[in-house]
């Protein structure tokens, strides 16, 4: 058994910030990566993140702050990346080895370029192996974490005695925890929740309702485990209705606090993607997921309506108006 | 076949309005019973419902309105209820006979003391064949039909080709239309998501947020279709995901026009039953419903702690906030 005593967060956006609040309700002590050291300085000076839940405030005596990526993970053992996906490799860029490292990744995105996800990542160009990754996934806005509202995290390792042992530092008052198998498969659903957000968002920036959000997103669970399934068949039945798969679809997609959807809503009022993605502070990971999805499944050719819509209306530039008008048709 | 040539609405509610705008989109003409003569006085002159929906404007020389239930009944072929369930026998009372008329029932719960739905009860009481029964189901809120939003319904029939002939009179630039047979699955789980509703609402007041409301809707599908399963399995495999089912649930779950969800509301912020009640001009069929499906399970003894919690809140004056802790620990 890895020796999974010092933990690390790398990251400082909102989700980096709920998590490190969570593992010190149970650690007497964490290590932090923040890249920039002006928010380390101000960060320790006034006791919260500069930038996102700042309304957390922390014991800075419980934080040790590091600006630079390779000796943080040389003081730490189990290494929780919190980062948006399509920086990950720029800021893991110095460092050549992650070996005996425990990696647990709360990134719900996609590597560009390498189409790969997390796992696949660390797997291919740090030989990470699969049981030395666990994935936290879960229906969990960042900002309810900081208001202690109840939250259930899941777990997903191929170890699932290891599972237990990372659940445990995540339970406390606000956080129930399950533990899962399937990395692929609450990856994935991870990614594409993300762009299924931003179709709910161009459609309500359509003006579509209620009425029809409901009848997307019961569409989009069923073309999310249509893609799952096709792609990789679990060796337990994937049980798509529990919460890290259909309940984190739903926080993502009905949410006022999803910024996937906020994108989306622009885009459906008429922003272009430049302006909408620079009116907004925080990244849309499924605008950078969903040109990966779309050449992915080149390969697999699964039937996926919504994607294809979303990939059509950010990429090809069709409106809005008329690919939403197209893919209502092929729903029910 | 049938003669279905003369629809009627049945009712004066928001739904009853919305489905007499869609079936004029269609027909030239059609009949409608209004209880209360007033009510059609004021229809007439205004040319609007006078409590309902009263943005929409009706051609009220399409219409011809009854007050007297044997008359309409009388000079209609087809019978489409939308009233709240616990109306329904009153509503019927004088009615001795409802021989050679197709049914379609428009009504999202069940009959109270007999604990019945209303195909049950159009069976059990006036000798309908099932066959003669169709439901519309499917998510819709009445008041974006108002707004003319893109709306899918469902019919569900046990006689498939009676079903596309029903469909086809809902369909038109603003409706699509699926038809199923599974008329037993439909009504159970149009009677469950109202009490699924009241438990989200009563979440909401008690302060829990998106995060949780995730994984009690997550649950609540599972719990639904446990429910159906176990107590009748359809023929084909029930696709619990899609629109009639799931989607039927998301949008009373999680709009803002839910009923339902606002009378639970109420009660997680402290209203008793009686003055939530008050308070609401519209009827919240779940508080009826939970009582319903508590007793017709006891009977089966399906696992149900969403309905278990709504029910011992509602009727055994359990405090909300110590029922839905309960029910944290339960979900997963």
């Amino acid at each position: 058994m890895k020796d999974l005593k010092r933990f690390a967060i790398i990251g400082n956006g909102s989700w980096a910030t709920a998590l490190a609040k969570i593992i010190l309700q149970n650690e007497k002590s964490i290590n932090w990566f923040i890249s920039k050291q002006d928010d380390i300085r101000y960060f320790k000076k006034f006791k919260h993140n500069p930038r996102y839940l700042s309304s957390i405030d922390f014991e800075t005596e419980k934080i040790v702050f590091y600006h630079d990526i390779k000796e943080v993970i040389l003081q730490s053992d189990v290494l929780i990346f919190a980062i948006p996906a399509p920086f990950l490799k720029e800021t893991l860029s110095p460092v050549a080895s992650l070996e005996g490292k425990f990696i647990v990744s709360a990134i719900k995105g996609i590597i560009p370029q390498d189409n790969m996800t997390v796992a696949e990542f660390f797997n291919v160009y740090y030989k990470i192996p699969f049981g030395s990754i666990g994935i936290i996934s879960g229906p969990s806005h960042a900002e309810e974490i900081a208001l202690e509202r109840l939250t259930y995290l899941t777990v997903a390792t191929k170890n699932i005695e290891i599972a237990h042992i990372i659940a445990d530092r995540f339970k406390c008052h606000y956080i129930k925890t399950n533990v899962v198998s399937d990395i692929y498969g609450i990856e994935y659903s991870g990614v594409l929740k993300n762009i299924v957000a931003i179709a709910v968002g161009i459609s309500h920036g359509l003006g579509y309702g209620d009425n029809f959000n409901a009848v997307l997103v019961s569409n989009a669970i069923r073309e999310i485990k249509r893609f799952l399934d096709e792609t990789y068949k679990h060796k337990k039945i994937r049980r798509i209705n529990t919460s890290p798969y259909l309940g984190d679809l739903l926080v993502t997609a009905y949410s006022q606090f999803s910024r996937n959807r906020m994108f989306g809503a622009m885009i459906g009022k008429g922003y272009s993607v430049k302006s909408a993605q620079m009116e907004m502070t925080m990244i849309a990971e499924g605008y950078y997921a969903v040109k990966c999805i779309k050449e992915l499944n080149n390969k697999f050719k699964v039937k996926m309506p919504i994607m294809d819509a979303v990939y059509n209306i950010l990429y090809e530039k069709i409106s809005p108006a008329i690919e939403i008008n197209i893919l209502a048709d092929k729903l029910h």
